[in-house]
């Protein structure tokens, strides 16, 4: 059946609210741990009870059962925090306990206070098992056609990657390492992904704002499902000139199409988009007067759905 | 002292968040009533206790101080509560109970149940005291010069308006009646705010999306105090060609001005704005990638709550 665009909605940031089922949220909630930092009064990420489990008796961290948190209790710098943290994600990953840490990547993702400040960095597969939010870069790459009318790059991720593989996704996209400014993140992605050049990507792309979401992990992410992974997105748009055509340069990508706006919104209801591409695509749609209140039902829902604020500190 | 941006967006959207403060979220909506509709098990607004304290006696209406609701009992049809509603506030009025229903604009604003469905309409300067949602416009209109640089039609209110007066405006801004469509809404306003041609507007504006906050009504909106006013504004913009001069039409506009962007952003820094046009600029800087995540420090913050999922259900 086709699946209306709040239904992409609600497939992505698929995480309770508050604000329209308190019932519904605190009973979700209350299966989890808080993951917290000592000393630091408030949640970075919440923690499946499966994963809490594993940090038992762990020297380094302290469950409270009644109060529902996970605490990291020793460290009192960023430096002695990350580092207790890789020692105990190591661990956990020779000992076999999680699947999502057979995919390491050696990339460190960044996880901030209330003062914005780095608290400790994680490894990137290791930040769904601690639910802490993490940061990425989307590129939509777009042309006008003489007529005005626009068509958009789509790749199709390749058939082999672990993750939604076979599925559409934006023209580049990718995680934004600790430290890294976004644009940054997304130059380097755009040559990797796409064989954009640099200059071209600098002069052109426009920042847009961000697409926030809380995604619970389904099977199409690999590892462990139910994870917790609320998420932060910067979003890019670049108006390309006709004659420059993106092309995969490293094997995540196995193909570039390029679609009209209604190519897209039927495949976006066919759910060939991975989930939170089709998020960026609406955002894309409402930012230029293509989905509006006069064609889109959910209109005001989706739009507040595309920017959540989350419940733990960001940058 | 200059305001930050994210001192504008906490100026209008004021109400606390249960994402980032949940005790202050609950000590806060622990003072209020639920408004309710009988058999509709949710809140439609939040009311003070000084205005449910007027409702209490009433026979259409009943106040349960322990579960904290204010509840309209009679009426199975939307046009029964209407009518009930009417028959309320215009006693109310007579009686000269609030000072807000002394700005009586015989214009009715639609609210809505979890269904989408209309539960029933109040007269414009009723809503605040009900603590429902109100809908309206906002175009923010812009010329674009030979160099690529852009300039913002923005408009002083009128020194003698009752709400609000001799700040600075969006170009054209208004609320939606209930049963208006927001084009037909903006249409109507471009013309009486801006003296801008029908056909100009319906070819060449274009929708963005939606800002929504949670104001808490201060002196300058006049009348009461404290009141709870979630607001949902539907945004346009229109880029005007150079010889495209908007003026004002009615007696709510003293003068239009053409500002560069770090000209606005000056007066904006000053609080020269009405609170909730500060935020629609916001929203077009971010969205025309004026304000980043490199030259704005609260990105991710601002636009999460330029777009805040509200308590009460929406169109």
């Amino acid at each position: 059946m086709a699946k209306s665009n709040l239904d992409l909605v609600d497939d992505c940031d698929s995480f309770p609210y508050y604000q329209s089922d308190p019932a519904t949220y605190f009973a979700s909630i209350s299966t989890y741990y808080q993951l917290r930092v000592t000393n630091h009064d408030y949640a970075v990420g919440y923690v499946l009870p499966s994963v809490a489990e594993i940090f038992r008796g762990l020297s380094d961290w302290a469950i409270d059962d009644d109060e529902r948190t996970l605490t990291l209790t020793a460290g009192t710098t960023e430096a002695e925090r990350s580092h207790i943290v890789a020692r105990t994600v190591v661990a956990m990953r020779e000992t076999n306990h999680f699947q999502v840490l057979q995919e390491w990547r050696n990339e460190l993702y960044p996880v901030y206070g209330r003062g914005r400040e780095l608290l400790f960095n994680v490894e990137r597969c290791a930040s769904p098992l601690l639910g802490v939010v993490t940061y990425g870069i989307h590129l939509t790459a777009f042309v006008r056609s003489k007529d005005g009318s626009m068509k958009i790059w789509i790749p199709r991720r390749a058939r082999n990657k672990q993750t939604y593989s076979g599925m559409l996704d934006n023209a580049v996209a990718g995680g934004i390492a600790s430290g890294e400014a976004p644009l940054e993140s997304l130059v380097r992605e755009c040559a990797e992904e796409a064989s954009l050049p640099e200059e071209l990507v600098r002069e052109r792309a426009k920042a847009c704002g961000t697409v926030t979401y809380y995604y619970i992990r389904d099977e199409r992410a690999g590892g462990e499902t139910r994870l917790l992974q609320p998420e932060c997105q910067y979003i890019y748009e670049l108006e390309l000139p006709e004659d420059v055509v993106p092309k995969p340069c490293d094997d995540e990508v196995e193909e570039f199409y390029l679609l009209s706006i209604e190519e897209v919104q039927e495949v976006m209801s066919k759910a060939e988009f991975k989930p939170n591409c089709a998020l960026v695509m609406l955002d894309f749609f409402i930012r230029h007067g293509i989905l509006t209140s006069e064609n889109e039902k959910d209109y005001i829902e989706i739009i507040s759905r595309l920017h959540r604020k989350l419940e733990f500190p960001t940058l």
